[in-house]
């Protein structure tokens, strides 16, 4: 992409209203727009790296078995009513249409989804069935809050798995557990396996995927020697204590965000929508469900949350809208066309670079441009750099660059994205 | 993708209430699935048709400058009352949030791109700019109808262009004319550039993108020889008169879906939103603007009702969800053995193949299961073949299959998707 094509421009100061880092920041460098609160649109970067951030979900959860679907947002009242969540989650949107139907705006898809499976299940040799999608929700959030981490409609990714049995549902929960750990090590971040409250409708114990962060809304207990670690809500341990599971530490307190959660369903739903086959002993079985969600726009605020400095976003690798931020410093003819001719080979290779060709921009306010928005590996092209026919290249939040021959240039990149 | 694994059934009936021939195909193969009147989700095999749309639609709108952003659906009530649009769109959702805060959801997105794309731009120098984004749409239609031809629901690629002058945009005007026949070609329809109304805002002509088809919605008057058609609701001829443009032939009336329309916005939301900018004289500009929409979840339902016979869909190969349908007759060892390895020889080389791998599956119906799903090319693994070291090959829509020696297979598929 020529950045001189780019209609979305940097700001130099972060709009009043915005309090958190991810949204100071994302708006700043022209990834997301807030169109009201708790509600943005993402911008062409934006939407490379929910795209980068998506995949790599697609990836981990196809991974597993899991078949992508994609359920609508307007849901009939009939289906919310007939679990009870109509009156009970206050989060739910609702509408009256003119001809008097009413909808919800789907919160969640468990009401779709039982359905929907039941009608493609008649026989135990059906199951397991694992589906997901990845597709926005709506909430009525009394108040919007921490930028793109809490708001109204926001990205999501939504797993439902069907068992026969809860030996081969647990089976499938440790698989989901790792695969969920596979998403956010890829993103660049380190969540916790933290074990909370089961929601409203479940007395088990869920598992959320928590980030340490201040820009969270939750409090965290962990061990810094094993991997135990509890959301406070349901703790019975505090501060201090030893760790109940390994002893060997004192329990650390910490503000944490929610990237992702595990719910076991157990037979709720599929109870409540009368859903059962014949399991292969010939008895009459309600599937037992699970729920994994992932909020992948909240996943984009956290994972600048956690990486940035204060020049900007310092993107991780893998969700980085480009992998290239390739810089020309200055208009001479020589500097011009030697950068474009790089860029161009970039597009040959498929090496997906930004490439910062404007004109009217001193080098000054493209390294101030290029930190804000925090593309890994940044390529310069000046007459400096081709007096001695090379390029400097540096990594964002790493102090030293280095000059390389152009035409050692696509191997080293080539190693470097490896 | 193993078909033993596609958690989808095919169905034998149609539902009753199911009256067009897209719905009752996509549904009765499971690439849909009816949540309620107008509202469908779409299903693995849906899904993937669904991106192989999409994803033509970006490469043509990224071809003319087109940059993909994602808007959300939640639009606060203010924008829509400023364009007047609150009160005269009847088909308009309206929610009411708990907190009082008033939304539409979008049924369209000038309302939201205008003043995003006004807060990004302060110069000429940043004309014309073109955005895009595909998302899904929602309109309180007082009667869903034809499947998912016309929804509550839908997908939509929604483009919008801004322009300083008026000959910028007629140039570019055109320029998205061609892009939009360069998808419905590669989507296998012939789509008709009609005179249209300019909807309630507009004096001005728009052009429709139409598809002769008795499962639309409009009548259209055009002329064999030239290229000349126009929407029966301003048209000022009638049929079997001859065409004003060439006068060669007598018009004919034709019934049609429209999967496309263009629209010269002029100044209204320019001007509604106060964003303008001075132009290359200093003077005051409000941008023109048009607006490109491509209906992508329609666009799949007039895929369907163009391209079928009576036992089932009959992709293009563009846009089908795989490219190869790999059957295995029997249950032989050398039989599954083999149909196994070809299965993964397509995986490695990137072959998109739905793999009907189902052991208690008769031959008769896999091939029922194959004609309905429409996959562009049937390659049969049986005892038969395997006697001649071949597989059996037959393009959906042809009578004739060859046998093709193994070894020769995957040249053979090569050369036919080129």
């Amino acid at each position: 992409m020529r950045q001189s094509k780019l209609f979305t421009k940097t700001l130099k100061n972060a709009p009043r209203d915005e309090k958190s880092i991810n949204s100071q920041l994302l708006i700043r460098a022209g990834f997301v727009d807030k169109l009201t609160a708790g509600v943005y649109s993402f911008l062409p970067l934006g939407v490379s790296a929910l795209k980068k951030i998506e995949n790599i979900i697609r990836q981990e959860m196809n991974n597993i078995g899991g078949q992508e679907i994609l359920m609508p947002a307007l849901h009939p009242a009939e289906k919310w009513k007939r679990t009870g969540a109509w009156d009970s989650i206050d989060i739910l949107f609702k509408i009256k249409s003119r001809t008097g139907k009413e909808y919800a705006l789907g919160q969640s898809h468990e009401e779709v989804v039982t359905p929907l499976v039941k009608s493609h299940s008649s026989s135990y040799t059906d199951f397991p069935i694992f589906v997901y999608q990845i597709q926005n929700k709506f909430r009525d959030e009394l108040r919007a809050k921490s930028g793109i981490l809490r708001g109204r409609e926001f990205g999501m990714k939504d797993m439902y798995s069907f068992h026969l049995s809860r030996d081969d549902f647990e089976s499938f929960y440790e698989k989901a557990k790792q695969a969920y750990l596979n998403i956010f090590n890829r993103c660049g971040l380190e969540a916790k396996i933290t074990e909370g409250s089961g929601g409203s409708f479940s007395e088990k114990i869920s598992y959320e995927f928590m980030v340490l962060t201040e820009a969270g809304e939750d409090d965290i207990l962990y061990c810094s020697s094993c991997s135990h670690c509890v959301n406070v809500e349901i703790a019975k341990v505090k501060e201090g204590q030893p760790c109940p599971k390994c002893a060997k530490s004192k329990l650390k307190l910490g503000r944490a965000s929610e990237v992702g959660n595990i719910f076991d369903l157990g037979q709720k739903y599929s109870r409540d929508f009368d859903f059962w086959v014949l399991n292969e002993n010939g008895e009459k079985t309600y599937p037992t469900m699970g729920c994994y969600g992932i909020g992948t726009t909240r996943l984009m605020g956290v994972v600048v949350e956690k990486h940035n400095d204060k020049n900007g976003i310092i993107w991780p690798r893998e969700v980085a809208p480009y992998m290239v931020h390739l810089l020309s410093l200055g208009n001479e003819n020589k500097v011009v066309l030697t950068a474009d001719k790089i860029y161009k080979g970039f597009q040959r290779e498929g090496i997906e670079a930004l490439y910062d060709d404007r004109a009217d921009k001193s080098a000054g306010e493209k390294f101030v441009d290029g930190d804000l928005i925090g593309i890994p590996i940044r390529v310069i092209v000046s007459e400096k750099t081709l007096a001695e026919d090379s390029v400097e290249i540096k990594e964002r939040g790493k102090k030293t660059a280095e000059l390389i021959k152009i035409e050692k240039l696509s191997q080293y990149l080539e190693n470097l994205s490896c």
